[in-house]
């Protein structure tokens, strides 16, 4: 990998500029949502034999270090780790710290989303331990990045996407670290149990099915056999015990408080308004919310309007919060399909309640399967970071250029029913409905709905939902007209980043192909 | 396929002919226990995209016929079913007889297992729509190809043997059919609730993960999501609805039955009271019993055992029944790994009881992964149609040289701490222990113990196991002792069967190798 290759610049069929190969290998353009056909089989990881695993099934061994060699460790190998402890996580720089005093360079750390505990990798990235980093970088790591001081070029995936790469053999995993809040000495891993409890570990799950090498990091071992097991021991090669494999204060994290700004529940109450106006919130409807601020305040609303009009939904998609648990416990719905635990309540419930059920981005996400659940939600509400008034969205970089954000499994959420987008309409004075997104993430013609705290635009596309709000009395506005107003407040259109010349990263689709290009800020 | 091609003949490491080429496939013949080593990588099903399935996740189609159609059936394709509806199944006929109007011919048909019920399928083989069977052929499917009129080779696999082979790309899938008791239009599936509960659906995951093709066919459509959902929608293609996928009186089956023969209760009792002797017994201990009689009546003996000396099991392993069930209410042990589910009280018991864990063979048997569950496990018991004084077994053939029986887990227990064979020392006046068993399922090498109702057989090669029953009152005598008593007590030894000319199907051991051959009963 080392240097960035000169790349050469596409246009793909969303209009942007996107490299023609990234770290060395050739990529297909954005082809439109739904046009682009995979080929080949999927990847397959060695066959092995249990001649070479012990009888007795106990795999542990002395430290992270211990088990890198044992894995065969060398430079320029993938190593992947997963996110479920979020920014408690201590166990992905454990590892990649065992790497750099094992003495190698040039590893692509590949994890499910890096956070800003994890600034360190900075460091490894400095001293050549690190080429780069694919997969969602939140706060520092996304900075450097687009300071443009990372050697390879990041690659940024949505969950589903990130399936896809590890199981269509874009991405070859040589060793996952999976951190395990309960394991076995067989290596089978549960998260909902230990002292770090994190809830689901479904993010882990592809690495643990593709990787060459697996490697269970635990600091609540039991004896065989670890119930649930949501990683199977049959996949794992060594389990390594350590004193902690993360900060429970940051593992369940502070996301999950609702709202208190009274422009965030306004939108919020819009959503909910608009789902029961329009007519989707109808006995055994599905939606999905995330732990944002307005996400949660969100299901506060429509839990009062379900009871009072005595809707029962099927199920609900998260990051499961308590929010979430106290519909599954007051009969508000029969099950919760839970992609991550996001606070203590939900990890209670995923632990206990048969109802609660952890998913994966293999069910949920994976577009090259065979259906996933994600267009089987009736509706989804999604933040961004800006808008524009072709229903553009952006959700990992600011107005600025700067890379602060993951993708998460907002572009797989994008197939739902109706995906609303709940933003207020500008932040720091920032317009956040633009004439252009500074970096796509998702394509217009999937995004039916943009409720801010000045009114509600409906895409033209959907006149279904045109029509099915006619009459009510939610403030229903052209996309233009919020934007107007918006800039009147504000003072004009935000400052557009100055055009830079290099990419740094690329925003993958669903599907594998090159959606957009983050470029250095100069 | 067609025609049994001529076969070359070589000498494996057990000393047994075997076939070099299988139904046009070179073979490896057995190269001893644990001596094989595999190549290469897993098999990998065709990449997919969400494109071409419904987005409302609904994929029923109107029947089977409709369903083989849309996955491109053809002559010559592999169709694979389960067994866990055993003698009761109704969809693996159901799809065999739609392949026939259909029209195509030559096709494999690969089930887990096939039963008496199934004899139909003789019909079809007949009529060249099924070339041949690979898999166990229980009673008068056995009988058929053992009177060589199968056209291709059967071939025996061992639960975990299928899916190795299945994994090792060895037999590829066409297309699976999988009877659900439960699904939903995605094609989750689940077998411990409806009115043809089965229990675990294990013996179908490999099918549903590498089939090219998969369908779901169901007598109990619920709505999306079916959970748990111990088979995924994701790999789903078709779902059907029939008005029935089985018999519920055959789904469960009879041989659930404690045996009520004296000697064997007395076979049973000397098993469990060597476990007890021989310190095997001890807190935290585990042990799997299949469910024939003495096997259950085991169970009794050996809990009243436990109870006695206040011992408790960290886990047990079956084809579970209302015995095991029992050890787990009673606090006896504290989880049941469930292979495949005999009984009402195991299917209600592990639609409900969290403690109560469906596996597959991936989980339990697979020996080209990275370890299984087999060999964690303490002591074993099984049966046999044949022991020698080799403690070499034999399980699906009678000493006639019939083939009446499958494998099942059968080989992949042998690799548990202690491997007991419980059998009676004669059946019919027919000596059970032999010079040479007539087919050899399972090397002398891996067997530690052969209880008959006349004494206890330790194998010279566990002097531990000697050493631990030293000076307890059982009554262990050498095996050929034994054999002695019962050819006198038979008449002399039993008739070998004429030696047959022509391989009419191949024992396959757990690691893909030939262990030996079936021979046409002349």
């Amino acid at each position: 990998m080392a240097v960035l290759e000169k790349n050469e610049l596409v246009l793909n069929a969303a209009g942007r500029m996107v490299p023609e190969s990234v770290n060395g290998g050739l990529q297909t353009p954005f082809m439109g949502a739904g046009k682009y056909r995979p080929q080949g089989r999927k990847a397959s990881p060695p066959v092995r034999t249990a001649a070479d695993y012990p009888e007795n099934g106990d795999k542990r061994v002395a430290d992270l270090e211990t088990a890198l060699r044992k894995c065969g460790l060398r430079d320029g190998m993938v190593i992947s780790s997963h996110h479920h402890l979020r920014d408690g996580d201590r166990v992905a720089l454990m590892a990649l710290e065992a790497a750099a005093r094992i003495g190698v360079r040039n590893l692509m750390w590949f994890p499910s989303a890096s956070f800003p505990s994890q600034a360190d990798a900075i460091k490894l990235m400095e001293s050549g331990v690190i080429d780069h980093i694919e997969g969602s970088m939140n706060g520092p790591l996304g900075d450097y990045c687009t300071q443009g001081k990372m050697r390879g070029m990041g690659v940024l995936r949505s969950h589903g996407g990130r399936w896809q790469a590890i199981q269509d053999g874009e991405v070859h995993i040589d060793i996952a670290v999976i951190a395990a809040p309960t394991a076995d000495p067989f290596g089978n891993c549960d998260g909902s149990h230990g002292k770090s409890a994190c809830g689901s570990l479904g993010f882990a799950l592809a690495d643990s099915t593709y990787a060459d090498h697996v490697i269970a990091v635990t600091d609540n071992l039991v004896p065989f056999p670890c119930i649930p097991w949501q990683i199977q021991g049959n996949n794992v090669d060594y389990v390594v015990e350590v004193e902690s494999i993360g900060d429970p204060t940051k593992i369940v994290s502070g996301t999950t408080q609702i709202t208190r700004s009274p422009d965030r529940l306004r939108i919020a109450e819009f959503v909910a308004q608009f789902l029961r106006d329009a007519g989707i919130m109808c006995n055994g409807f599905s939606f999905q919310a995330g732990a944002g601020g307005i996400a949660l305040a969100f299901v506060g609303y429509l839990k009062q309007m379900m009871k009072d009009a005595g809707v029962k939904a099927r199920f609900v998609r998260g990051g499961s919060t308590k929010y979430l648990v106290e519909l599954l416990e007051e009969g508000l719905t029969d099950y919760i399909l839970d992609g991550q635990t996001f606070d203590l309540d939900g990890v209670r419930s995923l632990a206990n309640n048969v109802c609660h059920v952890a998913t994966s981005p293999f069910t949920s996400y994976n577009y090259h399967g065979k259906g996933n659940f994600a267009s089987m939600v009736d509706a989804v509400v999604l933040g961004a970071t800006e808008v524009d008034t072709n229903f553009n969205a952006n959700v990992v970089t600011h107005s600025d250029g700067r890379l602060l954000h993951g993708i998460g499994g907002w572009q797989n959420c994008l197939a739902a029913g109706c995906t609303i987008l709940a933003v207020p309409s500008f932040r720091d004075r920032i317009p956040v409905i633009v004439d252009q997104v500074t970096t796509l993430c998702g394509p217009g013609e999937l995004i039916d709905v943009i409720v801010t705290e000045r009114g509600i635009a409906i895409n033209p596309r959907r006149q279904d939902l045109i029509d099915a709000v006619k009459g009510s009395k939610l403030p229903i506005r052209p996309l233009p007209d919020i934007k107007g107003e918006v800039e009147r407040i504000c003072g004009g259109k935000p400052q557009r980043p100055r055009a830079g010349e290099r990419p740094v990263a690329v925003v993958k689709w669903v599907d594998g192909t090159v959606l957009d290009t983050v470029w250095q800020v100069p």
